[in-house]
């Protein structure tokens, strides 16, 4: 790991998202800590997707709490955090594990212009009552109605989906919204029921492009109208830029600085 | 990462050599950081290769010392460490980087024992002055003579090897001894000049069976009598056992604790 660019004296960003983040750490903080070395004045770190974010539980006697260890290694080794949409769900805010200041830029926006412009008469769908509120938001910004789906979960590998008034919705193009999509096995799912209950196929929108093994093929190929993400993490799906809004965080860290 | 048994209450060692470092210290990470939160009352590192450790100065403007990076994750992450023969030549002892209490454990005596049991005749074959002192130590305990080549690097992939009072040695049977062997270029280099001088195929012995890409197949293929490893890296040339020295030195620290 070597920097070419002079440092000394300056503030330095990194840009790495965290999907994989296995094989990313070590090489992050190998440049962290030799941009401190060489006299940088502060390390910014610029992580679309934020990894392990999930796993902020003991599900299952002696698991791990990937989440808070992996943010207390992060931490160690940037003085700032600039992520998009962590899958906040049992912490409320990124400060409850990362000892850093940390900004949340919201794709919110960028996703509801995207629908707004690629979509005739969509209506923004929510995978599970956790989603309602990010969904809502989608929904008001991109002048839209929304519906959320019941999500009752058998087991890990099954899951029941029930459409509440699905006949108000056979004229529009239904939009589902999630904000990771990893095995992509409930958006699966509810691609199939929203076809089973007469609707249009619908158009998948993601924030996080994880896309575990075959699960981009088998979304593209259950009867998905189109299949589009943010670009947080480069994957062929990426279709809605939030560099922009990124942007403008990351200038705020440096302003604060001067 | 799940631990499967029960912590609570006790002092937990992780045997986890660290080559190939970056796929594993997020997993030793996060297997630590669980132990201890369970309730463990000392979490051991026993990494019988540490990786990272050659890279001991900025060799190049901007490059990363990641000894030293790395020296500090894994101190955050353990209360010991226990190893074999680290890579000690700009830093005399790993207390210069790593903060927590280490014991080094040396493998002169297996591999002497080996040498003695395995090879009739055997002179100790040091390939640089660096290697003197470990080579005298190995020939001491193997009770045979040993000589050390003169290494001259000519750039990164060229070095010259010279053989003192060569014909000395026709008799006996070479042994080349290293501590971490790697590309293995000087030691095919070397097998080779020794059979230039008329000396007996050698036999390579290192401590540590790094063996990048085909290095393991060029250096079988090179004329060498025969390739063998202490098993700090699991590898087919293993042929050293270790591990009792090592499980001493791992008993102090447990008995240290009681």
């Amino acid at each position: 790991m070597r920097l070419e660019s002079e440092v000394s004296g300056r503030s330095v960003v990194f840009a790495c998202s965290l999907d994989r983040p296995d094989d990313k750490l070590l090489t992050l903080a190998f440049a962290a800590s030799t941009a401190k070395e060489l006299g940088a004045t502060r390390v910014g770190l610029v992580a679309p997707y934020l990894g392990y974010m999930r796993q902020d539980k003991r599900f299952r006697p002696g698991e791990a709490v990937t989440s808070r260890t992996f943010a207390t290694l992060v931490s160690g080794l940037a003085d700032w955090l600039v992520c998009v949409d962590p899958h906040l769900h049992r912490y409320k805010s990124l400060s409850e594990i990362y000892s850093i200041p940390s900004a949340v830029v919201h794709a919110a926006p960028a996703m509801a212009a995207w629908i707004a412009g690629a979509v005739k008469a969509p209506v923004i769908v929510g995978p599970d009552s956790e989603s309602e509120q990010w969904v809502a938001e989608v929904a008001r910004l991109a002048k839209a109605p929304f519906t959320v789906l019941e999500k009752i979960r058998r087991s890990d590998h099954e899951v029941e989906i029930s459409i509440p008034l699905a006949s108000r919705w056979r004229e529009h193009t239904p939009v589902l919204v999630d904000d990771i999509i990893s095995t992509a096995g409930t958006m699966i799912t509810t691609v199939k029921r929203l076809q089973e209950a007469g609707l249009r196929p619908p158009v998948c929108v993601g924030v996080h492009a994880v896309f575990a093994d075959n699960a981009y093929a088998e979304l593209k190929a259950c009867g998905a109208a189109d299949v589009v993400s943010c670009n947080t993490i480069v994957h062929p799906s990426n279709a809605i830029d939030v560099m922009p809004a990124i942007t403008a965080q990351v200038k705020a860290f440096l302003c604060e600085a001067v």
